[in-house]
């Protein structure tokens, strides 16, 4: 019953970098206990959409503090009856890639 | 204070034609009284954070009902001290472009 | 066999107001003669996959010349036997849309 | 003058499970010897453009093949003068955090 979501914001007002602000989202998302992973484009988050939707948004009222414009992305994929998803994903891609070189 | 979001929603386990799907959401959109605009990719939705936020997990919470598994793709652009951003954000493209003609 | 893509783009380091960059982009993109629709969060366009991918090219080198940092956002959807459907995926949630309340 | 892709491609008319066809596309970027990251909701891609744009169409002409109906996501972050990307970008957060916790 979980969700996945692929998750990136950044503001548009800041210049070049803008990791000081992704590190303050990193925070928030690690804080909230809920399964994730960060990649160099955005962090994967695991749980129930309620949960994850509520990450998110404590993120942008962080960002909204102080930045005069925000760009979020999310893509989101519910798949009824999966749980564990993050590594299981990965996983099964990459059991297909080895048991072709066998 | 407002946010502009592109949202597309779309079950992966109905076959090629999802567009009986896609008009579920087009109603639950429609019927939020937010300032919208449906396009061939998705539809774009302005309002308060919480409002759009709202209108997308009732659109999910719609097509989960019958659905096992539900893609949803969301972009969001906050812009402090903007509102009626739909029509001005195309307008002031088109006018840039016309004025280069001139 | 078209593809259709939303597309958009903007420089990360030219601060709040990206309209101008992003009418360059919008020229670009109706120079190129393909069917498209420009909206409040992306621009549409429809076409073989090598033409629209070379119209993202050709904006993508184009910001690249006076910007330090270029974000773009692209979602394809390829369906075999489709044509003609900028218009035709709008005309069909209407037609759902107007049909529920006759 | 690098370009980091997340990038995420499957069918819409295979039903609930698509790994199968994920791991082909995955099998062609790995083929593609440039540096990737495999998550649950997609690759991160790091190369020049026209080499990640290259797999993408690689990946995307494999399963029009057999696939009625492809989806694709692709999120771009181009910066001029970066290099090596995939790991740094993450390092970069994950030193923020660890920082705070001193």
């Amino acid at each position: 019953m979980s969700v996945l979501i692929q998750f990136s914001i950044f503001p548009m007002d800041k210049g070049v970098s803008v990791s000081r602000y992704v590190a303050r989202a990193a925070r928030i998302i690690r804080d909230s206990g809920l399964r994730h992973e960060i990649g160099a484009m955005g962090t994967c988050i695991e749980g129930e959409w309620e949960a994850v939707i509520g990450v998110v948004t404590r993120c942008f009222e962080d960002l909204k503090k102080d930045c005069d414009r925000v760009y979020m992305s999310i893509t989101a994929d519910y798949r009824k009856q999966g749980d564990g998803r993050i590594q299981d994903k990965v996983k099964s891609v990459e059991r297909e890639l080895t048991q072709e070189q066998g």
